[in-house]
């Protein structure tokens, strides 16, 4: 298939503490104002592509089966990707690779997850295990603690301040505090986010991401449908993707991610544009200090720099390049496999101009950056519209 | 990409039960012979798809990027695709679809899995959690329950006999003895496979696949890099995928999948052949009863037919279709993830002619069925030289 793949249509469903829905139904109240959003049937859509991380996240086997019965694709193809945190950008990746594959015209991506029924010690205690089970998991690391270990070397190579850290999640939560389907629609003070309990030094509560349930779902369609479908497509006109190594004792640095670096320069190529182009941006904050290293690594500000940059309000709207003005997954929330979907809706929506208060005035070109673990699996979107 | 996209090189590690190896080092196992059989190196391959079907199978969260790694990919992008039974099948699809969407010039497809070290109550148990576990898991039917109820509304509707079933696991169990790297290498008579014990009538021992360990690769490239790199390379020239409805109680019948029916009329649409062109096939045989339905829904005999059709050894080498003559899951074994690359590995031989003892002489189109739980996902490949 030649020309451009489009985003036609998008849904998002509620985040938060859901345990009034299994994740077919948290699927389907995605799927439907997606459906709606695009103005189509699920008749006229050739195949899904489902993004969920884990089974027992999900209570189900094999979920993709569930849900693509569930919103009603009946016979056409299914088949579920998973990448960690990083699982709905793959989602995405994989249905804009099958449309230009010409194997489908129109396809349904639909990221879900369903987390806070474990718990947040087994929650935890899962994620753990997707550390390397001989190497890393056994000796007790968990996710908090990968990213504690790049915070302080970051802040000791840098100066970077616990302070700096805490003015991500200000920032976050502020803006998730317009986002109607954030979990924790809350406003947080700097003093309030500084003085919360500690989780792993130098991460405390307000640097962690929430454990949520949740599902968001993206229609692509190839150009000529996109065309007829939609006034206003949302073109996916870069997609870069990288690995770290497994192990973070192999890596050449902890303070920053090498695959954002590849993956983003990838994007930027194909997409032909640099870090200066972006006018939005949503990236993985699935910690603070990850949402730093994120600013340096996609270009928007020197290796180091990120601290200043978010003291200097450069990734506030009116800054610089506004970044996870959606909530991010401090504040939004990450229910691990939505999330990359989410934040295809969230750029969908600001390209759009139907933001909202969290609008970015004349957004053109967004981008969307997503990691899996601790950098094992990176996704990169660039869309403009 | 315009162009056709060839198999350049195949591995496959010994499937068995391999308490010698993790998932990991079976996946290397099965990576060295395909960079070997190619004759490039890991720096050659642009991306990975990676097929697994279960995290606490792999014992190991998010297993695709231990394997990625492990296997000497690097920074090079990874994903994880899953489909159940069909997992590794929805790879050659993904990887296929990256090439053709110029991804990526040259992929890695990795299927894998570990499963014997659960224990075999366990892994039928985590096996039945991939059925509908609101509706279905909860009162009790696992897999071999399911495949029962498929094979007596068989024998009831078209006189299928238990004899008949038990002609397939001798078929394969013949070939399999051939396949070095086969899980349980034994011919097996009429007599042993009728009176072996029953696990749910009328399926016995000698009806029901094994639990293995076991991977398998395929090194897939764009057509100008397939000829460079290879003399013999493989087309993969039809692909289509279908699913069947979520619960076995919704279906129009119980007699066949709809799903195989579907996703071989893409297949062969887009292959432009019949089934009469097919020179050699492998079927998914996870239950005797679902080579017989395999036969009838890819056409290679009218519907009902099945059962005449393996006692009339149409399906052995001489007969109409060679299906199965790597032993197929019965004898091979079925390490979930692997087995879909498996089956393109075993097509790719017999379509260069180096099977050996089991070479179906003259293949030149050939094909590949894989099924996700029962029809919940289907993969039907159409390969050429």
């Amino acid at each position: 298939m030649t020309g451009k793949v489009g985003i036609v249509g998008v849904g998002h469903a509620k985040f938060g503490k859901r345990t009034d829905a299994t994740i077919r139904e948290l699927a389907h109240e995605a799927v439907e104002p997606a459906l709606e959003d695009a103005g189509i049937s699920v008749d006229d859509i050739d195949a899904s592509v489902i993004g969920v991380a884990g089974d027992e996240f999900a209570a189900q086997g094999s979920p993709a089966a569930v849900i693509h019965d569930y919103v009603g694709m009946g016979n056409k193809p299914a088949f579920r990707v998973e990448a960690a945190c990083a699982t709905g950008s793959a989602g995405i990746r994989t249905g804009w690779s099958l449309i230009k594959a010409g194997l489908a015209e129109v396809v349904l991506v639909i990221g879900a997850e369903t987390m806070t029924h474990v718990g947040t010690p087994m929650a935890t205690e899962l994620m753990a295990r997707a550390g390397d089970t001989r190497w890393e998991y056994p000796f007790g690391i968990t996710f908090p603690g990968f990213y504690a270990l790049m915070a302080t070397a970051h802040m000791h190579e840098f100066g970077t301040t616990r302070e700096q850290l805490s003015m991500v999640s200000v920032k976050n939560h502020m803006y998730g505090a317009m986002n109607p389907y954030a979990h924790l629609q809350r406003v947080v003070t700097l003093e309030e986010a500084m003085r919360s309990v500690m989780i792993c030094y130098p991460l405390n509560l307000y640097d962690c991401c929430l454990i949520s349930d949740g599902a968001a779902a993206a229609i692509l369609a190839n150009e000529q449908r996109a065309k007829k479908i939609s006034d206003t497509p949302v073109w996916l006109i870069g997609l870069g993707a990288a690995s770290d190594a497994m192990m973070i004792s192999e890596r050449p640095t902890l303070t920053g991610l090498t695959a954002t670096k590849v993956a983003a320069e990838k994007a930027y190529r194909m997409a032909g544009i640099t870090p200066d182009d972006v006018d939005v941006a949503v990236v993985h904050d699935c910690f603070t200090i990850a949402e730093i290293m994120a600013y340096e690594d996609l270009g928007f500000c020197g290796k180091g720099g990120g601290g200043k940059f978010i003291e200097e309000e450069q990734s506030y709207i009116g800054g610089k390049v506004p970044i996870n003005v959606d909530g991010g997954l401090k504040s939004k929330g990450h229910p691990i496999g939505a999330t990359g979907v989410s934040m295809t809706v969230e750029i969908t929506k600001q390209l759009r101009g139907e933001a909202g208060k969290r609008q970015v005035s004349g957004a053109e070109v967004g981008l969307s950056h997503n990691i899996g673990e601790t950098g094992q699996y990176c996704f990169v979107h660039v869309y403009a519209r």
